[in-house]
């Protein structure tokens, strides 16, 4: 894409309420647009980041046999009711409103009760099961407080994922592949090193929940973690006998702020039999069907990348989900030098490389700021210096070191990653 | 994808207040979930026909120059206060809010006001200029009555594009585009033949607007046809001078059901008016920036596409937009015959043509009825009677002809197509 057609800029300004970090670099680089406190826009380099994080979670529950599909924000009351969720005493997040003819509806913030509902047209015998499902569906949530930027939306982007199956074993072991998928997604978004399986609080029919919390000073969340374990507990099952169980040991942990990226949870039976999903065993007996929920806050985890990577100078995106592979800039408009910045341009989109190419008549110092600011891995420079030279000049975002390199030798480094 | 495995079954019932047939049939076939009138999950074949729509109208958007972003639904009361459309009584859809503050918020049942106050953060000069963006976004629209299936939702997915220009001259030639892009995207779905360019009342800025009405007997609207020279006048312009404008005789006009699959539609400046987007023009004076909208109702479409094809045995689906090219049977659990369908299904799916394999234990009727209900365009049929020959039996959901090819007859007949 020619940043000269893209009709998002860089800006200096941006809303005197945002106070976190990870929307101020993206709102400043022309990621995100703000609506309101927890409410964003993606704009089209955001979106392409959006779409690179679920392209790869979409993978990643393909090959645990998910089925994707797609529900609805709209909610029927009487179905939550079923399972005591919709009382604003018991779930505090609520947005409510209401159809013409004055019949309560919600707007989803989370479907285990709606997708369990359904499951009622699908699932009868033993013979059905398992079944994996999940969406990539915007979730509303009314939260009292929303400040840090898109980790916390009131309007965000999730995937959930629910399995139905008839045993605890079967469920226990889609649960534990599921727990290797996770690993396998933050570890391809570049967040695997910073992000640990955390042990919480589970409910009636598990010991423990898990989540998934990313170490980051921008986290809303505190852990408490043993780096060379690789394991952590959250603060609401920090008690003796639990590190006794789990054979870590109080001071050997580090409290540190973190950020929760994923979670995986255990519903048991508890679901299916407040709304009526059984299924009839092998022997012809009803048992209710075991429920798991699985989920990950896609726009949170684009918030955690932005928190994690960026420098003083602004974004860095790792590979694997920036909007773009490189950052070509054109420094002058003599004939040569623009004749060269085209060539490697379509050079490089024709290979399928996603290049922004800043053809823009502007200073140099803008340029590099900006490419600096939006943070695409590795920035081209085409000059005075490298037309008839057949060499680029190359520099990787988080390094000052330049190189010249030719086109193969360029493409090798990008393919090699 | 195996049958085995997908987890939703061709259903018998359906619920009893399902009037429209689109939904009848994509619900019994597995397509959709109603959730409540107006309000469908889209299961995993459905999700697929879904995707499959978009990336059409994505591809001739992008050949526009269209960007895409991707707006929220929740919406600030302020901003639509500007254009005189926030109070129920100027728009009557409506599904509103609150934040826990007591602050209202509306669910976006259309984004132009939105769009617009965005733009102002990146429209200040003639050189920003033009801009045209587009999203997929789940509209919300509190209808009185929504007895049409997934032809008038409660919450259903729409590709909005707003078009932003300098001059009357820049705006009429995009508008002229756009309407040749969306006869390519009725074209590619499979509607070319049956929708016609519709002359509905304008605004105050052009004394028209343009619907694309697709002929069906389940559409809410009716339009006034010339078969002949392929233009319909609505029936708000069915005036004698607009019919003399036209170069139309009123009775050579057809009285038609038609829905309305795409609108376009010119807001000449009030919005950018209202709203206080303006820019500066090559002689330094401020004006304010003139709008289009084009819409595309991406659910109301799969609904009019499953309403023109299917027969009295099921869905019929277009090969643009069918979730799977080929429903392979296999009758019969023979060692011999699994081992052939099961080579066919790897060999075609390898060679990345999608196939729903009927590899279930069940009667042969009830395969050959699914087939047709589910409209897969082509059935392939794997026996007794094809092992050891090399051939299969293959036939059109819309024919009764079956023939009998080998794998390259097969492909050749596909991707001629």
């Amino acid at each position: 894409m020619k940043l000269s057609e893209l009709f998002t800029k860089t800006r200096k300004e941006i809303p005197g309420d945002e106070e976190a970090r990870n929307a101020q670099l993206l709102i400043k680089a022309g990621f995100i647009y703000k609506e309101m406190a927890g409410v964003y826009a993606y704009l089209p380099l955001g979106l392409k980041v959006i779409e690179n994080i679920k392209q790869i979670i979409r993978e990643e529950m393909n090959s645990l046999g998910g089925q994707e599909l797609i529900m609805t924000s709209l909610q029927r009351k009487e179905l939550w009711e079923k399972t005591d969720r919709w009382d604003d005493h018991k779930v505090d997040i609520w947005f409510k409103s209401k159809l013409k003819n004055g019949t309560d509806v919600g707007l989803g913030w989370s479907h285990e009760e709606q997708i369990t509902e359904m499951m009622k047209n699908y699932i009868s015998s033993y013979r059905d099961l398992p079944v994996y499902v999940y969406q990539f569906q915007a979730k509303m949530r009314n939260e009292i407080r929303s400040k840090s930027g898109i980790m916390r939306g009131r309007e965000f982007l999730m995937k959930d994922m629910y399995s139905y199956t008839t045993s605890d074993t079967a469920h226990e072991k889609f649960y534990n592949l599921t727990t290797e998928a996770y690993k396998r997604i933050f570890e391809r978004v570049g967040l695997g090193k910073l992000t640990y399986l955390t042990f919480a609080s589970g409910g009636d029919f598990t010991q423990f929940s898990h989540e998934f919390q990313t170490i980051t000073d921008a986290g809303e969340d505190v852990i408490y973690l043993d780096k060379d374990k690789k394991m952590a507990v959250n603060q609401e099952v920090l008690t003796k006998e639990v590190l006794d169980q789990l054979g870590l040991k109080r001071d050997k942990l580090e409290e540190i702020k973190a950020a929760e990226v994923g979670n995986i949870f255990s519903f048991g039976t508890a679901k299916s039999e407040q709304l009526g999903l059984y299924f009839d065993d092998e022997a012809g007996h009803s048992r209710p069907v075991i429920l798991g929920s699985y989920g990950i806050g896609v726009s949170r985890l684009m918030g955690v990348i932005a928190e994690c990577y960026a420098d003083d100078k602004g974004l860095v995106w790792p590979q694997s989900v920036t909007p773009a592979q490189i950052y070509l800039i054109r420094l002058g408009d003599g004939g040569a030098v623009v004749k060269s910045a085209d060539e490697l341009y379509k050079r490089l989109t024709d290979a399928e490389i996603a290049v922004l190419y800043d053809d823009r008549d502007v200073r140099a110092g803008e340029k590099f700021a900006d490419a600096d600011l939006i943070g695409i891995p590795y920035r081209i420079v085409v000059s005075d210096k490298t037309t008839g030279t057949k060499q680029y000049e190359l520099k990787p975002r988080i390094s000052d070191k330049t190189s010249l390199l030719n086109y193969n030798q360029i493409i090798k480094i990008l393919t090699d990653k």
